[in-house]
């Protein structure tokens, strides 16, 4: 038998890879024999330089920049050929670096233009740019990006304004005429595996920023729809309502304006780099799985996409999650033949959590119960 | 396809019935053509009679006796027909009696005695009791049950010891001159889950005191020793180590030594009296389960039973149970293919308890997207 495992990550408990191995390793205990091929895959969050280093596509590089508060770090990358890269906003501006003491208001995408311009120094032959939007603390639109790129946001009185989402409200010029050139004749892939627009109720700040500590989210909107405002004065075109704009803390809404950038489903795109379609052609059985699964998960969503894959290859399908209590008719609907989750009885999230890998084990065992017997 | 259903109750959440039609309802959702018979089961404890009565085994019948503080109660049974009935010593004396006022120390199987004088003077045709120990209340070695046969259990002055377990260690002379001979000539089956004999750290006390409300274990348990010891002294033969002694608070003890008595395996006898093995002959599936599985369940447990009387006959099996967690590789050697637990995220066990059918339901249904498409 043979079986292809591309799960998605388990956030916070096992990464693509780490889930991956423990599914096969309880399917070699039922049945050694199997052929079990296991793939790193991302959705353009957590995971997706992995899914190319990891599955031996491309080169691991690092290069040193800045973090979101402009401390030194180090970051990785992955060059998938000579004229391409394939990067991650939270190798800089990830939301790990945040902290109590440091709060989100200061926090800044500098460190992301930083990065961009690095690696395009490092590699100027490159072309595209492949940008997993993913796992981001920042919430200040992109603007600390530009400004590492040499874009000039002005007060009243002509000054700069500061790192994070403080002032932008302020903003009353846009200075483009020190924009680094080297960048802008490259084209950005952005990878979002949300929908969400830059402002609003369903906007960047009040969907994602409490998690990252934006205290006063009205603040932080209204000063985002401010930007959103003065950049459709500037370029006579509103790009705010855009699907996606929302993701990274709106950082889309700088790409859109200020570089060759469109926004793809980082799920679609990254399961197409990877050739998982092709890799799915010969086996008998897929298994996918995220986290937690619900109806969101059947419309565009990582495991669905590759469910996807399968069933126009007549494959059969399990997805191995967490938490599978809000599964829907569409997710069977969108692809999957049987949702197994991964508590085998009553269970805390915490020892849920701490036991992932041993359950995610004993739940390939089980699939191959099935797979051998009924 | 044709599936039989044949669960154990899950305790203090669905009944066999209830739990058999939770799951064979989502199998329905899922394969509406499915052929789905569903058989109540039970090991001797809680359900024996239903057993029979629910699966149109036998005549139910009604007798007014006695609860385990001497309260005038109705009790079922089953005529299982004109020489057999079945009934559950929980009827009369089941812990569901006791409460925080009503003592332990007080309870007394007296109900027990008279529920079988009753029975047989209503059906004096009789020739065999099957007898279900599961669900009692009682720490008494069944002293109460001989007292309502007649028995007279004295103490040094001559005086009879009182109901409950206050006074056992008191016996000094056991006198069987009034005994109702009526009974003398029946046969009286013993069913039993247990095994655990009558003292020490492993019996009636010890073990299952503790949920019945025995205070000092120690006390009772060296009570119960003192009239093994007088039995023993008396009758010249010492049965208080034998297995399943310690089930029902050691009233099989009395059984051995004044009726003509046996204890069987529940399960087995049970399976047996409902031709579950003929009954399986033309399927495809069994389903079984039970509350909580664990290495346990694979010697002898009811779900182990019918899943061996299931791969005499090469049938696939299947069991749905509330916990896995503890699941062993025993439990698939001892006959089962494939164990799926309800919980389908982290839960409590309340919440699982409260939400046994919904969740039964849907590993029904994903029973039947195992044997349809995997």
């Amino acid at each position: 038998m043979k079986i292809l495992v591309a799960m998605d990550s388990f956030k916070g408990s096992a990464t693509s890879k780490e889930i991956n191995q423990a599914v096969a390793d309880g399917m070699k205990k039922i049945n050694p024999q199997a052929e079990i091929s296991t793939y790193s895959v991302a959705d353009g969050g957590e995971g997706t330089i992995a899914a190319f280093y990891e599955n031996d596509l491309g080169q691991l590089m690092e290069v040193t920049t800045l973090d979101l508060f402009n401390q030194p770090i180090s970051a990785i990358y992955v060059l998938f050929d000579e004229k391409t890269v394939v990067l991650e906003v939270a190798e800089t501006a990830g939301i790990h670096f945040l902290s109590e003491e440091k709060e989100n208001k200061y926090a800044s995408s500098f460190g992301v233009g930083d990065m961009l311009r690095r690696i395009n120094e490092k590699h100027p032959e490159i072309e595209k740019f492949i940008i997993g939007l993913g796992g981001s603390g920042i919430n200040d639109a992109g603007i600390g990006m530009m400004q590492a790129l040499g874009i000039s946001f002005k007060k009243n009185n002509g000054e700069e304004i500061v790192y994070g989402t403080t002032e932008i409200e302020e903003i009353m010029e846009i200075d483009i005429s020190k924009f680094n050139q080297a960048l802008a004749t490259k084209e950005f892939i952005l990878l979002s595996d949300v929908k969400n627009p830059l402002t609003g109720p369903s906007g960047a700040t009040y969907i994602f920023g409490k998690q990252k500590g934006v205290i006063d989210l009205e603040k932080v909107d209204q000063a985002l729809q401010h930007y959103a405002k003065v950049l459709t004065a500037k370029f006579e075109i509103d790009y705010s309502k855009m699907e996606s704009t929302g993701a990274a803390g709106g950082i889309g809404i700088s790409f859109l304006y200020f570089l060759n950038s469109h926004f793809v489903s980082g799920a679609e795109y990254i399961t197409e780099m990877l050739a998982l379609k092709e890799k799915m052609a010969t086996v008998d059985l897929v298994i996918t799985g995220e986290g937690k699964m619900d109806r969101q998960s059947a419309y565009g969503k990582l495991p669905t996409i590759i469910a996807q894959l399968a069933k126009s290859q007549q494959k059969k399908v399990i997805a191995v999650v967490g938490d599978a209590s809000e599964v829907t008719t569409e997710n069977y609907q969108a692809g999957i033949d049987l949702i197994l989750s991964l508590p085998r009885g009553p269970m805390t999230l915490r020892d849920s959590i701490e036991q992932t890998k041993k359950l995610a084990s004993q739940t390939g065992e089980d699939i191959m119960r099935i797979m051998k017997k009924l």
